[in-house]
């Protein structure tokens, strides 16, 4: 497996690198454009503060975790700048999109924002340790934790009582998010707010007589029959469980790592599409038909996470069906999404039948963000270990 | 053209009716099942208001225009006893959905909610003249007049000033919902919603140097480049005209139903899919990357809308266009979402290359409404004449 390190470095050095560095810095306004077509030429210039925080974490982590690359912070301040001066509303809330200027055009319904604020402005203290980026990362992580049973707020749609649902989204960003922010909150708040999530995960949205992790589960943490109920996400059960196999490496728990293994072989086994390749994005728990009209299709991120879920198991314990897997879905990925023709960042949405049926590069929900990361993810830990 | 008539007629009478008729009715709890799979089983039980409503519409419509059939009547009934329990909140806003007994899931965030129920109760009161039915029609329609500035309220998650855009929607289902209503409305009420509407439809959405209709327009009319702005939903356009074209009929105003088919025509040669056949749900006016994934599937109701507009089309001037472009959608329609082998309710929803990727004949967004009204409308427009 220790040739794919090398090949993994030079995919996110020589291309999706130098791709995001080249077409998305907006140096009039601050922040990046994140809509680029295949050849990298803007085609909207709204932005998404989910992908700003984004992009500025990324580049906060390859300086951090590459090299001192001085253009690398100087990209990450870029962003960071444009979102101290028009991210939040006046209770600190991250809006969900600005447009070129500044101005704010959705209003902060979405608490992923937050989430990807927080771990932003904690890599970038890491790199540039200004007590103000702290203090950004901070308070929003607390804001997130007082929001976090109804994350919506008024723009909840929900009728109380007849149905209330857990969603997996939070607990499992937050495992992430926990980890990212060690360094502020310190040990004794992160082993307070995951060791609550991992049980929630773990024994809740695991659906243990199924072997499947729901998207939601009711109050009480048992599947409920229903479109949201049946909900499943595979690539987001996936990509958890790398998050929890973090936590178990950092609390030496060999029971959890190999609970966590085992859960993400399940995900991938059931969501891996026998007739075309790839794994699909959405399913139904019962194999009624979704609602989500994409859920067949194939994105980059599922992807992306899995491979590094099975390089991180691969690195923990030498399974060979890891590393079977791993070139499953190696071969699928990196013939599929990676980009032949022109390079740079990898193309995002495949259909069913793996063909790209957006040439972007970018859009609204896709930034510099899942392709950097699993690479550099993929390279660290095939070449040092876990 | 003629010949269409007989084949539409039956299609509806032998197939259609008999499947929800057999498949959808909760006689326990009143109401209909709409989420139902190709064998006419049911795999969920919520209640959308959107489609509880139309069902209602379907079957007293059917009772006055194709003849007084005793069992349809009591099956509008059985869903209006559901709602008038259920569907609203104590302000009189349509909730989006219930559970199978009747209790709320989701709020009165979706004014379409309003919008169908208005026009079911005002067709029932046609069939069973019940005081109560009108009164319900009425204040709906008012309350959906009172919410037009700002129809999701609380839930509306637009920064307001940034950009603010009128949507196509609500104006285009008024023009249909103010005619269906005319008998409770009067005249002068219905000219007076109408003509500011049609005014809106055909010289601000309809954009006149690219020939496109646009889902988003600025407060005053004008194109606004950004995701929302440069949407395209061809099958929208197309059955906002044939509403154009009823109101056209009623106010004898030839030059309106001529501008209407021109548009039609514009939309549905633009929105045709050249490498596959079909009419593609969503499009970008500049052609870049819509934020839809479900961009390039092609939609039963779409089609259905087409063919409705291209028989109206036919009936009041026999171009031989119409003729033509009614033959290339009627043997994409009948080929493709039509069920050859269950019979029954047509499927609803294929991928770009024509393929059913969804088994099911009802769902959350789709009822027992497009596909009879639409073989009732061409039946008869073919038949009688517009």
């Amino acid at each position: 497996m220790k040739q794919y390190a090398e090949l993994y470095k030079k995919e996110l050095l020589d291309q999706i690198v130098p791709f995001w560095e080249k077409y998305s810095l907006d140096k009039e306004n601050g922040g990046y454009f994140t809509c680029l077509d295949d050849k990298g030429h803007i085609y909207d210039t709204d932005k998404f503060i989910w992908l700003q925080a984004r992009q500025i974490w990324t580049f906060s982590n390859l300086y951090q975790e590459v090299h001192k690359e001085v253009a690398w912070k100087e990209i990450a301040l870029l962003g960071a700048g444009f979102l101290e001066k028009n991210g939040r509303d006046t209770a600190g809330n991250w809006y969900f999109s600005l447009n070129q200027k500044g101005n704010p055009l959705v209003q902060p319904y979405n608490i992923f924002s937050d989430c990807f604020a927080a771990m932003a402005f904690g890599a970038l203290f890491k790199i540039e340790p200004k007590k103000r980026y702290a203090d950004t990362a901070k308070t929003t992580f607390d804001n997130i934790l007082r929001r976090q049973e109804n994350p919506k707020g008024k723009y909840n749609k929900i009728y109380p009582g007849t149905r209330n649902l857990q969603n997996f989204a939070l607990p499992m960003i937050l495992c992430n998010a926990s980890l990212e922010l060690e360094h502020l909150l310190g040990v004794e708040q992160v082993e307070k707010v995951t060791d609550s999530i991992v049980d929630l995960i773990m024994n809740k949205f695991y659906h243990k007589e199924s072997g499947l992790v729901l998207e939601n589960i009711s109050e009480t943490g048992e599947f409920v029959d229903s479109f949201e109920g049946r909900l499943l996400n595979p690539g987001h059960a996936i990509e958890a469980m790398w998050f929890v196999m973090n936590l178990g490496i950092r609390k030496n728990d060999n029971a959890l790592i190999e609970k966590a293994e085992k859960i993400m072989f399940q995900q991938l086994e059931h969501g891996w599409d026998k007739r075309y390749g790839g794994i699909f994005y959405f399913m139904d728990f019962k194999g009624h038909p979704p609602q989500q009209l994409e859920h067949d299709q194939k994105l980059w991120w599922v992807h992306l996470e899995t491979l590094v879920a099975l390089a991180k198991t691969y690195a923990y314990n030498q399974n060979p069906k890891a590393k079977i897997w791993f070139e499953k879905v190696h071969e699928y990925a990196w013939n599929h999404f990676r980009d032949k023709q022109n390079g740079g960042e990898w193309y995002g949405y495949l259909n069913r039948q793996g063909e790209v049926f957006l040439h972007l590069k970018g859009g609204k929900w896709k930034g510099c963000f899942h392709v950097p990361r699993a690479l550099l993810e993929v390279w660290k830990t095939l070449e040092n270990g876990f």
